[in-house]
């Protein structure tokens, strides 16, 4: 499929407001791209698939995960808000055809981060925090970092995202501490 | 050794301030074991040893990690600071004869925490903590959770840590996030 068809896709399949956050993770992922010597064609694409399988039910991704063997079943320990990531490169390849092994890692790892992200994954994993739809207290600070220093703002994305999830009681998935740990070793 | 003559050994080992620390680990420890159901004897012979390798220098705590088979490597790309409780646990072993596995796991993980851990390795963790010569801020928050729910009072240290980590830029061993997630899960 050609980018403007999957685009067209994907708006088909989410709700308005969540097609408004692609469309900014899009232009954030181009931006990007552009200021850091990444493939801008392959940085949009990623981006507009990022949230393929966003608004999947619950109990349909937990199937899926358990089904298809290149999905990874330790996910399923942790919170369903994490699963639309690996799902989303599920349908990206199955669905959408993909093949391009860094863009479907790029929407594998959006949501936990991992450690050794090639700069696509680092491109979209920050333009899904800073796109300009959001409000997160505090995403100035990491807008004026990704101006220049990409690692930079995504330890600060890390940073909030742990803090976030530690005053919720949440449990924290592992690839998002490998990913904090490999950056900040830097 | 017994455990008189282990004391005195480790009073040797170790600067004065440090030792009042650890006679504050015993001390808790004992009160938690009896509190929450342990042995209170290897919580003692646990706590008067968690400490055993803190003054070794980090150069020579780093060739026994090298040298020795059953210390961790891994464990030497995180802040030294991380090192003598896997050193500790190997010293307790080899110089002070300790046989006991629970009491060794409990000195090895004193400082990261792991998930599934044993009621003595809680104690420990939890003992070196909160001990009354402890004041760092929020500490009381800990000790009064501790007088009747061990779980909570871990996940508030581990909590307190990973906070601490964070503000300091510095890197996380895993184990304390798995830890941390086994805790929140149940």
């Amino acid at each position: 499929m050609e980018y403007e068809e999957i685009l067209e896709a994907v708006k088909e399949r989410l709700p308005a407001q969540r097609f408004t956050h692609v469309l900014g993770v899009v232009e954030t992922a181009r931006i990007l791209a552009v200021r850091f010597g990444a493939d801008a064609d392959e940085a949009m694409l990623a981006a507009v698939l990022h949230d393929v399988a966003k608004v999947e039910p619950a109990d349909q991704m937990k199937q899926m995960i358990l089904r298809e063997v290149d999905l990874p079943k330790d996910i399923l320990r942790f919170h369903s808000e994490l699963w639309h990531a690996p799902v989303g490169a599920f349908i990206a390849q199955h669905t959408f055809g993909i093949t391009n092994p860094f863009v479907l890692d790029a929407v594998r790892f959006h949501t936990t981060g991992r450690m050794n992200m090639t700069l696509l994954e680092k491109i979209i994993f920050l333009a899904d925090y800073i796109e300009p739809n959001r409000t997160t207290p505090g995403v100035a600070d990491c807008r004026e970092l990704a101006e220049s220093d990409i690692n930079a703002a995504i330890i600060l994305v890390y940073k909030r995202t742990v803090a976030y999830l530690l005053s919720k009681n949440a449990t924290i998935h592992p690839d998002t501490i490998y990913g904090y740990n490999d950056l900040v070793s830097q």
